[in-house]
């Protein structure tokens, strides 16, 4: 077993994709800069559930999901500066990039062209990664982020993806004090995103399609709240009041684009970090009534993954979890429960100490 | 006949398109900030297609298109100040907005939700507006734009509209000195969009689908041309290459958006200023992969469209334009020609004497 060799819960079949079994796998070689990690617990991404339907593409079977990492350091290669054995970290959706191109120098190295994912990805020797379903990590140092003492472990697991993920457009593209942010969707993404925009003293305005949600948005800090299947004229109403929207929403299915496209000022973006995998249709004219922009972001830079920790530690941020067992059941149970939209808003895998290493 | 009726050449049936006859019409009223403009040259612009035909949506019959106007002041109100009797001036796409919104004290008065098109519009008052295939045009002082004397009548009129289309989304976007914009397509916006690049200091990427247009692009001061059907790894060739992308083609079928927005630096925007009668389709995906923007833009503001013909008049800029004469077979080849994109690269009516006012 550890070192050599990591366990982990594998979907070997994307047509029983809730269906995972127990495999050992070998990690990538051990070298200076990589840190070794011992993991307590895992948020459950809906990347997870994409991937393990080959929603997006067909996966590398057998893939082992989970890119919302939390675990002790327990051993560090000879250059590691940034943690050190015993410390609590956290690994997230990226696990290597190149640290040398024009785009990494330029501190994107979320967007490096060589960039490899947690799981489901190759580096470059051909070593294929596997996730945080899994008894241990192997990163390099500079996707390994120290976990302030403030914030608890279940509760800082799903900020390793979703919380990134809507901080860094967010932070990006000027969310602060007297601007106005709306945000698309309430679930994984969606309840962080209205978390963060409120800390980051935006006023914060909700959409989602019933009025389900309305308690859940105000008690995450959300300042107004749009069902829009209920109330037919928003999009005249709020016509022009946004500097900014982030979308969670998983579908473009009965998606009014054009609609939103229409809140947001001139020049105003809207950032979809959901990731539907039916594509959006869409006329260039909405663009044009406003001169607005439609865009995506992947993850965030370390930079900003230190900031979003430091700024959850000070005021308190948790992600809302339900916490189920790392185990064929509670996995099962997660993946299910989270393709069907069924979780407030993010499940954490715990009880990593009933993995033999 | 004037002051009190202008006449002007109207498409009556969207089903015969390319036929006008001669009307008369009312302007609106005359009011203190109006001035008067006997016409001298009008530019056709691919909109006036799109309208004549209903591409975008049906137009108000009869309908006299034309939005790319050069003439001579004839009548002030009395409370303009900008423009006299006998000065040469310009009016563009926009005849009206309130300059009295949020959007206007912005400057953003080309996006104010009240503004009215130079044709197929309607004031508050109900009265239609017709545009420059006419006699005169009275228009909002705001509205009409000096002309340098270093521009020529039919070399000004096409940068009205198509010109500042493109001037717009290039300065608003950083265009300048050290940066690499890309433009799509060479047509009526692509010929102005490759000149202001070039104009504005920037690095120019030319994409067309072959390789007929390179002579001209060269010409017109494109740095390097890519003709996307016989250069098949184009997209991976360029990625990440370019800072900005101004896309001025007319169809959305067989476009590779993906590819486009792949050769984007990271944040990048790619501003689609042509506006195809069908909709894109677009997964998240690409835009991800590079955290880019698509978006579009509407004609320019006063400022911009100033400095616009002083840059034009300064570095000796002109349309490549081809004349044909004010008539009902003028007008006809004009729009068929332009549909079928058998023009380099204006069409520009003259011979504005012919009417009797």
């Amino acid at each position: 077993m550890y070192p050599e060799t990591f366990e982990g819960f594998a979907v070997t079949d994307t047509s029983k994709w809730s269906t995972v079994s127990k495999i050992d796998f070998k990690p990538k070689p051990f070298e200076a800069y990589d840190v070794d990690i011992r993991i307590l617990a895992c948020g459950v991404c809906g990347s997870d559930v994409h991937t393990v339907k080959g929603g997006w593409s067909q996966p590398m079977l057998p893939v082992i999901p989970g890119h919302e990492i939390i675990g002790e350091v327990v051993k560090v290669g000879d250059k590691v500066s940034t943690v050190k054995v015993g410390d609590r970290v956290g690994v997230g959706a990226q696990i290597y990039s190149c640290l040398d191109c024009e785009t990494c120098n330029e501190d994107h190295e979320n967007y490096c062209r060589k960039r490899v994912s947690t799981y489901n990805s190759l580096y470059a020797d051909g070593t294929v990664t596997y996730g945080g379903y899994s008894s241990h990590i192997r990163a390099h140092e500079y996707f390994v982020f120290p976990i302030p003492d403030g914030l608890k472990t279940e509760d800082a697991a799903p900020m390793l993806c979703a919380g990134i993920t809507t901080y860094a457009p967010l932070v990006e593209n000027g969310c602060g004090p007297g601007k106005k942010v709306g945000i698309i969707g309430i679930g994984g993404l969606g309840h962080f995103a209205i978390m963060f925009a409120k800390a980051l003293g935006a006023e914060v305005y909700t959409f989602s399609r019933t009025s389900k949600k309305a308690e859940d948005a105000k008690k995450l800090g959300s300042d107004y709240y749009i069902a829009t299947y209920e109330e037919k004229d928003w999009a005249e109403k709020y016509a022009r009041k946004l500097d900014l929207i982030v979308s969670c929403g998983n579908s473009a299915q009965n998606f009014d684009l054009a609609g939103y496209l229409s809140c947001l000022k001139v020049h105003g973006k809207m950032i979809s970090v959901g990731l539907p995998e039916e594509p959006f249709t869409v006329s260039a004219m909405p663009f044009m009534n406003g001169g607005v922009f439609f865009g995506s972001s992947h993850l965030g830079n370390r930079p900003q993954m230190l900031d979003m920790l430091k700024l959850a530690a000070e005021k308190k941020l948790a992600a809302w979890t339900e916490l189920l067992p790392v185990s064929e059941s509670g996995i099962k149970e997660a993946l299910e429960r989270c393709h069907a939209g069924d979780v407030r808003y993010r499940f954490v895998l715990t009880g990593y100490d009933k993995f033999k290493g």
